[in-house]
């Protein structure tokens, strides 16, 4: 009531992805699903659902984080093709999906959102990653 | 060969959609599906495929204008969600989706994107969203 509430992560994706680093606005997680180098950057702001309901500076600094993000993984894993989204039909909170994409991948050429099931990592696969990721940061 | 090559919308994207506007960096047009209010956004810019190529000035651009966009579509439409995405893995032309989400409407709430087949508007309803959009901008 009047209170200003706190961002804190939503269940769902704290569940399904590994933290990788906090940049200036979005903490940045990778999916818990090997088929697809899948990283998600979520703006640590409280209450946000749409990127237009962000303050105008902060919706910019998420247009520069998901750049860079996409950048560095197109170049890390090679991919054909970055896919970038932002649904939020399940989960409500604002998150944006940077996914490296190959002819041939499952799925291709449709999205991978709500395609099958997902397949953790090995824990060594992912750690590996992580680190690469952080390390072109 | 150290020519210029002028922009020009990708043949698939101008058989499927329909144009609305002029941004100053996109051209904004509505997809031919009337399963979802649809929008995209082409930045008039040769040769782009991944965000991330586009230049600084461009990129926020983009982000500005997709922001628009989607703020004018959910207060047109009502919808419950904005989805938005740049995928690209069929028509390599960087170009950005915007898209009104209800509950239950055609693979709710999952993505848009390969769903089915495209359901073409009544030229009546496809005149009177494209007049509503543009009354917005």
């Amino acid at each position: 009531m009047g209170e200003t509430t706190a961002f804190q992560l939503d269940d769902r994706l704290a569940r399904d992805s590994h933290p990788v680093s906090r940049l200036d606005l979005c903490e940045l997680r990778l999916a818990n699903d090997s088929r697809w180098p899948w990283l998600i950057l979520v703006p640590m702001v409280a209450d946000a659902v749409e990127i237009h309901d962000l303050r105008e500076g902060d919706q910019l600094a998420l247009a520069r984080e998901t750049a860079k993000v996409a950048q560095l993984l197109k170049k890390i894993t090679g991919c054909t093709k970055i896919n970038s989204g932002a649904l939020g039909n399940v989960v409500r909170q604002l998150h944006v999906h940077v996914v490296a994409r190959n002819e041939g991948d499952p799925g291709w050429p449709g999205p991978i959102w709500g395609h099958g099931k997902a397949e953790p990592y090995d824990e060594a696969d992912r750690q590996k990653l992580i680190g690469a990721i952080r390390e072109s940061l």
